[in-house]
């Protein structure tokens, strides 16, 4: 297709806007994240040598595009919103203005990185509004789709408000805090799992959590509690036990007991095993002894509904409004903004779109702006722990019915009457144009 | 957990076990994919000067565990099944025995590429299935769940039997046919859909498909025609027009009229937007004129079942067989090996699952063997076209009735009576002590 631009000499200045059509079910928001990696891929943007090679090997390209090819940087102007900020269902969150090549070819690469970063970064969202204060960890890494996505998926959680990782390599990267975990095959490789806490506990005196479900639960509640008298009589104190199988809810009330009976008040019972935010709150509503969840596979997938419906469409092309018809996918033309109106009590309170150029009306806060003008940075990356207090910020001045994990509310999102007026004269120019009367 | 078993001088060698303990909904087997990923991460695996410095910095480790670490390499034994190979609940697709630490610093790793291999390149050999014998290529690479997902994805569907992705980075490193789609943003960056067309037929007079949906379906078909009539006269054919959204299969119906009635036979119907293999299924029971589908979203992320159930459990420890016993989570003690019964008709009859050191008993085939030793890989990858004969032949020799889309038969999958025996011993003596009797 950039071949074809090429070619055709079509080079002039587009604008490409990058929203979601739906907002997924049981949604009544969206977390905005990955625009740190969306401004390094653009910032790094290349071809090299080898993947121009490889371009030729196919034999699809003019030699002179490949030389064109080999020399393109992005050099256009991005403005988005703030990461971590909360948005809904066709609001622009960025927009690409750039000669027409360098825009579209990022396309794929931007909407794979704003999908993945903003769809795990909502799913952990909702994780932590139902867990309602207690602690949340990303045990995910071993079944997200990729590597890449494990990686993601513990930066999106943390900025969404989880207490850590169980992935070393992203907290490492990341400066998450790290979580260690037990698995099964621990305790099966020592001859007891008395001695295989034993071990555990003198590996870490201060920091142990006691996996008890390898054999039988309730055995295994019994042998921690051994464990931790011994851990106590050394002046240590063990810090959880893990429920991972089993009827959660049922064994959280016993191993409470059990531990209460036992005088270890402070030892927390952990509940991990197939858990997403539909579960937890359940778990929760029937009063589960529950301090903290370690969530894995169906929040790092995002597995009720693993996708976002996010386009990237070209909305001016040469200073001329664009926008595409097909059914039900109406595309609003021009370069825009999205103004917020925030309420007295510093709750937001609805969202007009409008044109970039409008001027923002009162009581209403401007979302996007310059984040990158000639290729270049605008802004330092902000820190994991900015974004972690914008998106906790985010959350709280959203209104609580919005935030709901099942059957929303619909946030209230308008469109400016100067856009609208536009909107229509642009669809009756292209329709009159398509039926030939023009 | 490393650390732990490093300071209890838990080295001994270990064993465990990859399989998947349920096959997901309407799956009736799975394509065993990423062996390759797998045999290359093992071999590489070691932990960088950063990485070290990294987990030092964490404050949980022991200096004498980073030394360890910084020297680890992988040494161990790996079987498997070769890549694509069918298989179904409960096999061991691999086997790793190796010293226990570095059996289990590998498990993340190991079983994120298995699951997200496996996982895409199964949902993509149900598209197969369903498109009975059109073509199908992938256009998922804007909303996988990361990067590396688009490649893996164009790889594993690739194998499944997927003609081409317009994944071009995936397309370049595995030699995947590379086939040029064209958004709506090329058809709204001209002034009218004719020209944008007309541009797109002077790049690739041969190898050109257009997207007839940006304005109006049936009014970009006509375009279409123009224009095809205008190659013609040039010497040239278009290859096909593309429906992206409405009614794909009342759309189907009229753009084959219209082209048959222009003499336009040869151009063909390609359908796509937000097709699985149920949609695709539908729409050919139901007579659809489409030659071919692009497939995206919903087969990327194998969005109706986003992760598989893979497990890797410990079955042996210092020449022991140990177990999980869980609730619903039982696992089959030892090292293991899976035999194939292959009927008259060189058809897949059932498996029985025995030990590695069983005899193969008559009329079956052994499906694991050694990839690794001594931590070095034992063959030469396989190519890619190899992988895709292979998983082709495999499917062919599954009986129909267990490759249905919907309510698969399930595939008969025994244990030998050796396993069995001494599975209920492992499992009694391990209740015996677990109740202190012994």
């Amino acid at each position: 297709m950039a071949q074809a631009y090429w070619q055709a000499e079509v080079m002039a200045e587009a604008s490409f806007s990058l929203f979601v059509r739906r907002l997924p079910t049981n949604r009544g928001y969206l977390v905005f994240a990955g625009l740190e990696d969306i401004l390094d891929a653009l910032n790094g943007l290349h071809f090299s040598e080898g993947d121009i090679t490889s371009l030729r090997s196919m034999g699809l390209f003019d030699e002179g595009f490949l030389e064109y090819l080999a020399d393109l940087r992005f050099t256009g102007r991005v403005r988005a919103m703030p990461e971590a900020t909360v948005f809904f269902a066709n609001e622009p969150v960025l927009e690409v203005t750039a000669p027409v090549i360098e825009a579209q070819v990022v396309e794929t690469l931007l909407m794979n990185l704003f999908n993945t970063h903003t769809m795990l970064a909502t799913k952990a969202a909702r994780v932590v509004e139902a867990a309602d204060g207690r602690t949340v960890v990303d045990f995910a890494a071993r079944r997200t789709q990729g590597i890449d996505a494990a990686i993601k998926f513990a930066r999106a959680s943390y900025i969404s408000g989880f207490a850590g990782t169980s992935n070393v390599l992203a907290a490492g990267r990341y400066g998450i805090p790290a979580v260690g975990t037990m698995a099964h095959s621990f305790i099966t490789s020592f001859d007891s799992e008395l001695e295989a806490f034993d071990s555990y506990a003198a590996s870490f005196p201060d920091n142990s959590t006691f996996l008890v479900d390898t054999y039988d639960t309730m055995e295994g509640i019994s042998n921690a509690v051994v464990v931790a008298k011994r851990m106590r009589e050394q002046g240590h104190e063990l810090n959880a036990i893990r429920l991972d199988s089993g009827d959660l809810l049922a064994l959280s009330f016993e191993a409470r007991a059990m531990l209460d009976a036992a005088g270890m008040r402070s030892v927390q019972v952990l509940a991990s095993g197939g858990l997403d935010e539909f579960e937890i709150e359940r778990l929760l509503r029937n009063g589960g002894a529950i301090d903290g969840f370690g969530v894995g596979t169906n929040v790092g997938t995002s597995a009720d509904y693993p996708w976002l419906d996010c386009v990237y469409k070209m909305v001016e092309y040469d200073g001329k409004p664009t926008m595409k018809l097909s059914e039900d996918k109406e595309t609003l033309v021009g370069v825009k903004q999205v103004f917020r109106r925030v309420d007295a009590d510093c709750k937001y309170a609805g969202d007009v779109m409008g044109f970039a150029d409008e001027p923002t009306p009162d009581g209403t806060e401007a979302l996007l702006s310059d984040v990158m003008r000639d290729g270049k940075r605008l802004q330092d990356a902000s820190s994991l722990d900015e974004l972690r207090e914008r998106c906790s910020r985010e959350l709280e001045r959203l209104p609580a019915h919005c935030r709901r994990i099942r059957s929303p509310h619909e946030y209230p999102v308008g469109v400016s009457e100067r856009l609208e007026a536009r909107q229509r004269q642009v669809k009756q120019d292209l329709l009159r144009r398509i039926a030939g009367t023009e």
